[in-house]
């Protein structure tokens, strides 16, 4: 019995600094059957970060110019860089079936919903803002300023979770990765998704 | 940080004879975190049930006692037998923030989804009814007449699952508790449930 539906359009968002590349590595170093969605960002790669891996690092001019041929499935300027999706890429890899997941900052992610709401959006979440200031401190790479404004930014970031599905805290980064893994079984459990396949599937038995 | 909640009841049902039992069996070997609520029926023992184990064994003089006091979470005669869950072992349970796991029949399912709408509601699906009838003969325990019944039920009762939450289709129970155990930290991680607890939490930081 073939109960292929449609792939799944998972979306892991969350505020600034919680751990979003970090679960998603995470998850995709043990996880095969879902299909990565490389960003496409303005901002300068931080040290170790390669281009196609770990975004696709494009100017502003290149950035500008597929926002306009509506090329971009979301984006938005952050801090003073864009961020966005490649639209193509998406549609293509749910019509085969396959679940495509997206890790995006939290205003693509809002926009994500406008085009996709039938996508599954999961909400990383610091286990405290301590533990959140921390870790943005932990990366070196920001001044305190720009510390006070992505920690400012976070609280209000946190007030979005009411737009999403689930809220997957990153206390551990297995945890979270568990977790992440669990909504994805069960969204594909879901009666909503599966029953007419099922019952068609069924009768064919017949 | 205490995300401390009312605990979840989760009521796995589907067609007699789809494995109810046995995938509940796998889920509990397994899982320690689930409070079993043991059903209560007026049906003979099958060979290797234990009385408190499997099911609390009544008389018919003794459930319907139970019935006239409002002492069932939910109760339904089926193949001419009383079939029910105990209500003050679910509401205890739950008031201590620990998950209950109900197994029953699908007209307790309905009665369980109208004084419980926040309930998590599992169908068990055969993965084909040529499967489905195989397993009935393999228990060695009905009559031809019997298993004809029981098809019958079972094929109006797959007409139900529009009424679950999720459909679990039992290809193979290992597969089957694992999409279980995945659909119970889902819903645990459902912003709906969290995000106003996690808000507080939150908070409480400063």
């Amino acid at each position: 019995m073939n109960l292929k539906e449609r792939g799944l359009l998972l979306i892991l968002s969350g505020p600034s600094g919680v751990g979003k590349g970090t679960v998603r590595k995470a998850l995709f170093e043990k996880n095969t059957n879902l299909s990565y969605s490389i960003s496409m960002t303005t901002r300068v790669p931080r040290p170790g970060e390669k281009d196609g891996v770990d975004y696709f690092f494009k100017s502003r001019e290149e950035f500008e110019a597929l926002i306009a041929k509506g090329r971009l499935l979301e984006w938005a300027e952050y801090a003073g860089n864009y961020y966005g999706t490649p639209l193509d890429y998406v549609e293509e890899t749910l019509e085969k079936g396959k679940d495509v997941f997206l890790e995006i900052e939290v205003k693509g992610a809002m926009q994500v919903k406008q085009a996709f709401a039938h996508g599954v959006f999961l909400f990383l979440a610091p286990p405290s803002l301590a533990e959140l200031r921390t870790r943005i401190l932990g990366r070196g790479t920001e001044d305190e300023s720009s510390i006070q404004r992505r920690l400012e930014a976070a609280r209000e970031e946190i007030e979005l979770m009411n737009h999403y599905d689930y809220v997957v805290v990153n206390d551990d980064i297995d945890a979270a990765r568990e977790r992440v893994e669990a909504i994805v079984v069960a969204e594909h459990c879901k009666r909503s998704r599966v029953a007419s396949v099922y019952k068609k599937a069924l009768e064919s038995d017949f």
